[in-house]
């Protein structure tokens, strides 16, 4: 009927197809690793609950009012449905220290985790459905990441805000357990709200880009629930979402290629962080960490400190002289200056306060550098990167240590016993509520349980 | 400090402070246009009052709760601040009956009115400003409009939300008395939500844009006032929103020459519809309603019609074979076959009911043709658009009426005695009511006679 979609109309149906057919629950493996992922969202979550900007969306929130029912981690509060999804999303996003999936260009946790949530508070889901949907989410993401190609991000636009609203939309309507029409509807009332620019890194409109996004994807499932009218085949053709915001025919390539087949979620894996800032520079942390651990280094005996990238390796790090530390989560130099001078990469160097004077002073001294005659190794993560962190001291002796692949990412993980170290850290105002919720977590399976998780939020 | 937008970074900073500095309350043919365009965007709200799509919003507003304090056009109900916005959206161009603007490519009114709408019932809005807002932010649409170029329509956004997104967050933001400061960042948390696909089109989601276009540049409002971080460049740069959805070069030359001098809402001005479908099939609808004007053409003796375009002139009409009047809002072939066939191009013909057979039986005789070889008169609304009808009888002779400007475009537009028909026809239902309204805008000046249109509402 609608003749501006020509062409096979396929990529829609069958991406709704596959996560109808998805039955991640029966994969133990993937499972686990979903745990994980739930401990480490709830981590980063409770680390930003005193947020300035968790305060101000809660103005707005209360200025609209709406009906109590989903529980906001760390708040002891309440909010509605979407409300839920704007906050938590926020939240898991707002010290940049909550996982990213290198295929997603992104983050998947921090906009699929908030729409499940409020899912799970209304409904009915039990903890495996919630898990499940979880990863089904991941996949989506991860694929329309790859389908849509390194040029969507590197043209202005925040994949885990574009790709996070149908990824949340679709997780949330596989928890529902939609039917196909409605889970290729949900994809088309998402696929049209999605935004999000990179303009706005570096301010708190950033991580609110995942509220956003978690909250457009449940707008996107409540207007099928009504039977609101829409299109089946947004992905598709020449006025569809993947020619509009990337490459039909590379996405036609990418999309739907080995569903599950091992799920996204567990390989390449999310990439937890150990670090509060932006995972671009922490390959550059772990760098300037090493020479410190290995090297007798005194910060004023240093000349200048070349940091080494391959071209566009540091295009998320789009601060060069951070005023505060909130700025610094996205400057490579502040998180080298820091680890050169001896300061720990930790929480409290990366708040709203300005920067010390140490280490402004120091920032002068810090280049960046782009090498592309430098190969990647095949095991780099991200694909592609590098990052070499060179300081020349004073005397002319130049140390030298190149990461190829950080700490904290696929094939260099944290322990599950790291994980649960970065939740007992930023729950510790409250003595055994880290412990209580790694236990619920860890045997997630039933509604109650889901439920019990939820009053522990 | 943010270095990833490099340049002039002018643009924003530039349009925030001629809005600041627009005073359109002074140019009283200005202020009375406004006056027409609230009584045609009340028209057509008040006609699509018992709109399907709209009781599908009431229940999942019902199902967040929230204040309820604005009340809702021709729904006898209240609903929160930014849900007002989504509803007023959808309700204003759910039959496509709305205004629109040819350097907007897109409708104006259903977007920045429903946001205006929400301020005023929320603060102590004049009507006087209520209007100048609405002034101003069909100022900042039609230049965003001319500065995004035909591209970006082209290339499947649906101009009414994108553009329709940052136009009612700055009129909303000017109503609001916002400083610069605040205007500059209201049109970042805007420009970060612009979305919408027409790959909607033909579906319930395509007036839905509107609403989602409204209630986004609220949400940049209410951000902007609890002084929540966002980036005051986001027009500018090479990831600033001109160069993600359209292009920078034509914005610098475009957005901001001769602001106000005269105002876009005068000249061209807003295109009142005198038909309930698209704009772009008005040109046929005169050119087939001419024809049976002045010949005697009986419908079962035509052999077949060819509808002539320029090239893309027929790009927003999507449906070619609709199967209710609903989706041949947007079919030339079912307008041009109505009237062919001796129905009107009224209301009832464009509901969601199935279309007849007579009609549906008529359709496969209808041809779409494009002639680039044709030259676009110099009057043309919009600019470079023409239609021509011809009719071929079974015995050979052929009809053939040529429309370059139809009734209700700019140099041909409704008078105030049509636009007040208009709104007496939709509020029908009540009587004296039209009137009431009438009189109450004709005269819209001060905080009380804001508060008397609402409760009219």
């Amino acid at each position: 009927m609608i003749d501006s979609t020509i062409g096979e109309k396929k990529l829609t149906h069958e991406l709704a197809r596959l996560v109808l057919s998805s039955q991640p629950e029966k994969d133990q493996a993937v499972m686990d690793a979903a745990r994980a992922g739930v401990i480490d969202f709830l981590a980063t979550s409770f680390a930003a609950r005193d947020d300035e900007g968790v305060g101000k969306l809660w103005k707005i929130i209360e200025s609209e009012g709406g009906h109590q029912v989903v529980p906001i981690i760390g708040q002891k509060r309440k909010a509605s449905f979407l409300q839920a999804a704007l906050l938590h999303g926020f939240i898991g996003h707002a010290l940049d220290y909550d996982d990213v999936h290198s295929d997603v260009r992104g983050h998947p946790s921090t906009v699929i985790l908030p729409a499940l949530l409020s899912v799970a508070a209304t409904s009915g889901l039990s903890g495996e459905r919630f898990l499940a949907s979880y990863i089904v989410g991941v996949e989506v993401m991860a694929r329309l990441g790859l389908a849509i190609g390194a040029e969507h991000y590197n043209k202005g636009w925040h994949n885990t805000a574009t790709l996070g609203t149908i990824a949340a939309g679709v997780a949330a309507s596989y928890a529902e357990g939609h039917s196909i029409e409605q889970i290729k509807k949900v994809i088309g009332f998402a696929a049209t709200q999605a935004s999000g620019l990179r303009v706005q890194f570096g301010t708190e409109t950033k991580p609110l880009h995942a509220g956003i996004a978690a909250q457009a994807g449940l707008l996107a499932v409540s207007l099928a629930e009504v039977n609101f009218g829409g299109t089946a085949y947004a992905l598709d053709g020449k006025t569809g979402f993947f020619s509009v915001y990337g490459d039909l025919h590379q996405a036609e390539r990418a999309l739907l290629l080995d569903w599950g087949n091992p799920w996204k979620f567990a390989d390449p894996g999310l990439w937890f962080k150990i670090y509060p800032f932006c995972s671009a520079a922490h390959h550059a942390a772990d760098a300037a960490r090493s020479l410190m651990t290995h090297h007798d280094i005194l910060a004023n005996e240093i000349e200048q400190v070349q940091i080494i990238f391959p071209p566009k390796g540091d295009s998320a790090l789009v601060v060069h002289q951070p005023q505060t530390g909130e700025q610094g989560r996205f400057s490579v130099e502040y998180v080298v200056a820091l680890a050169l001078n001896g300061y720990t990469l930790t929480l409290n160097n990366f708040t709203a306060a300005p920067i010390s004077e140490e280490i402004n002073a120091f920032l002068p001294r810090i280049y960046r550098k782009y090498d592309e005659k430098i190969e990647p190794v095949p095991h780099a993560i991200p694909k592609g990167r590098f990052t070499i962190v060179e300081v020349e001291m004073k005397d002319g002796y130049v140390y030298r240590k190149r990461v190829d692949r950080p700490r904290g990412a696929p094939g260099n993980t944290l322990s599950q016993e790291d994980i649960h170290q970065k939740l007992e850290a930023t729950v510790a105002f409250e003595q055994g509520r880290a412990s209580e919720l790694i236990k619920v977590v860890s045997k997630l399976k039933s509604e109650e349980d889901m439920k019990q998780l939820l009053t522990l939020l």
